[in-house]
């Protein structure tokens, strides 16, 4: 097989463990005899410095001419001060836009081999096995207006919450399929109670619901979400939700296990390419010094072999030398018990090559 | 001293233990030579059975006739149905915006007598004390327009966010009091990478730490705050944010230390009356069983002695007694641990009246 794959290793942590994620998937090329052409594109601080814009047209054409994209993580202290629209920030949501990312696919993993990280009890964490798939290209997000003014001679600012109904209709479809091939249960989260679009959301998701006859589902609003994932993270099969409350709960989420330097993440479109990245940020304290942990970002390539380019065994095999170096008691530091050893990311990258 | 009180039941559990915060209250008035008159007002869904609106006029008098307010709890099954603007919710949102309650104070502690219900490992939520100042009149809750459209022939819907800078002010700079009189730390959380609202929420909290040099003032992404109140709750001191964003984040703070059944809060307003409730909602499911746990209910009644009144000696002597008669091992079903028995919610209140 072969496939054009951009890289954007964008900013921080990001261009360390996208050389993790290349390598990793080179050895994978060699093994299973197929041809990936690696191009790489600027985004975010990086593409600030180099172009003046967070997310350049050539980045975007590349995007767009590739089969799949593998992004590191945008952001840092340094453009922390540039004015809202050359923000690093907003080369991610544009290219989420531009690309038609409507769903943000991220699994949250029980790892029985680090549950001693986990800041939850072993009891409550044990077993976790959910999605959570987060509307991604709409909502508070993306609604105008946003923006400042002056009523009644008092400052005030103005965001908005903005759904079409197909825009809801297909996220909450994507999660049915998913649930089907899963534990068969979706749970809708909202604010029902309060949002106008969480009543249209949580109507949309009954009607969606009839088409699934085998997927059950629950309503669930978003405070108790919050309180839920905690009490009993074990409840959830896929969790699907607004982009702004998917932003939160999937972050929460993703803290659960205490595996989140483990976690990656799909943006899936209707008609490709996908776009795949670790749920960590740019990690500015530790970007540079070879401490950051590879292993999200080495997931999301073979989430990307399995969903974007349908290579099971191919993903596989990366799952596996993961899960069996994790098992041999390898760690970076961010997955390390307090005073036990650690890799640096390098060392990481090659245990898992060579697993 | 002699007070008014406005006590409002509500609908579920809110009934039982408002009847807890009355025998307390009673009980205080007694030994500290006090007077409190108690009058019942209807909202929520008892409301709107007996006058088809959740929160009728009557009600709403009594409370500006009164010195202060305890509410119990509203909502439930049974009118889970009803269009929009005559859900039980509403009278709740509508009280709070009457009444001028801009500021929800919920202070999340950590009692060690039940430290083994916490989901959380003991390491992690120990020592936890902290407040979450959740902004409760104005954002995603109150913006207009919140309603449904046909946009180029598509089913639509919007909900807006809307602050004037004012209304941003006054609750960081409630914060701000709160945590100069704390440890003097003020997380302010936001989401200024994407929300034009947020960065006016910065720059303002920004503006009021001027005025505060002995508090130090530090900002956090939402979703971060999401993943922080799990990995490292101790951090926090006062926490301070837009309201629904207070509302997903202060039910999960709620959870940490598995005190849910016990944690009051307080709304406060410029002028009063100040309105004190409960955080565990209606909890349908054990509503008229005698099961639910008063405590919250009662601790909010001796915040309101404090806020309030000024009645600092009494507030602490309902707030020993309660920890008391945890430190003896009394509990309620929710946070008794798994096979261990158990008081009603009238043993329960009975005990604490006693110590
Ligand atoms: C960087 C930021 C704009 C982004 C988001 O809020 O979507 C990030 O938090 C994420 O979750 O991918
Ligand atoms: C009942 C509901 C409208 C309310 C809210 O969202 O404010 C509740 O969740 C709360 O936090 O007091």
């Amino acid at each position: 097989m072969e496939k054009r794959i951009a890289i954007l290793p964008g900013d921080g942590v990001g261009k360390e463990v996208s050389r993790g994620a290349v390598t990793i998937l080179q050895a994978v090329a060699e093994l299973f005899n197929h041809k990936f052409h690696f191009t790489y594109g600027e985004i975010g601080g990086a593409a600030i410095d180099e172009f003046g814009t967070p997310l350049p047209e050539r980045t975007l054409n590349l995007c767009k001419a590739s089969d799949a994209v593998l992004l590191g993580a945008v952001g840092g202290p340094k453009w922390d001060l540039m004015p809202g629209h050359i923000r690093p920030e907003k080369g991610l949501l544009k290219i989420r836009k531009e690309l038609g990312l409507y769903a943000n696919v991220r699994p949250v993993q029980y790892y029985s081999s680090i549950s001693g990280i986990s800041p939850l009890r072993k009891e409550v964490v044990e077993g976790v096995d959910m999605v959570v798939v987060r509307e991604l290209t709409g909502g508070l997000y993306f609604g105008k207006p946003s923006e400042r003014s002056v009523q009644k001679g008092e400052a005030s600012v103005v965001d908005t919450l903005f759904y079409q109904k197909n825009e809801i209709e297909r996220v909450i479809r994507y999660a049915f399929e998913l649930a089907a091939m899963r534990k068969g249960k979706v749970t809708s989260v909202d604010k029902a109670n309060v949002l106008e679009s969480s009543r249209m959301w949580r109507e949309t998701a009954e009607e969606v619901a009839k088409d699934y006859p085998d997927v059950q589902l629950n309503h669930m609003l978003v405070d108790n979400a919050a309180m839920q994932l905690i009490k009993n993270p074990r409840q959830f099969d896929v969790l699907v939700t607004e982009n702004m409350f998917g932003d939160i709960l999937s972050d929460e989420a993703s803290v659960l296990t205490g595996s989140l330097g483990m976690l990656p993440s799909a943006s899936v479109s209707a008609s490709g390419p996908y776009l795949y990245e670790p749920i960590h940020g740019s990690a500015p304290d530790i970007a540079g010094m070879n401490a950051a942990n590879p292993i999200a970002m080495i997931l999301s390539a073979a989430m990307m072999l399995r969903l974007s380019f349908g290579l099971e065994e191919e993903a596989e095999a990366i799952e596996n030398a993961v899960e069996q170096v994790l098992d041999a008691g390898s760690r970076t530091r961010d997955i390390a018990l307090f005073g036990t050893p650690f890799l640096t990311t390098e060392g990481m990258i090659e245990e898992i090559k060579a697993a």
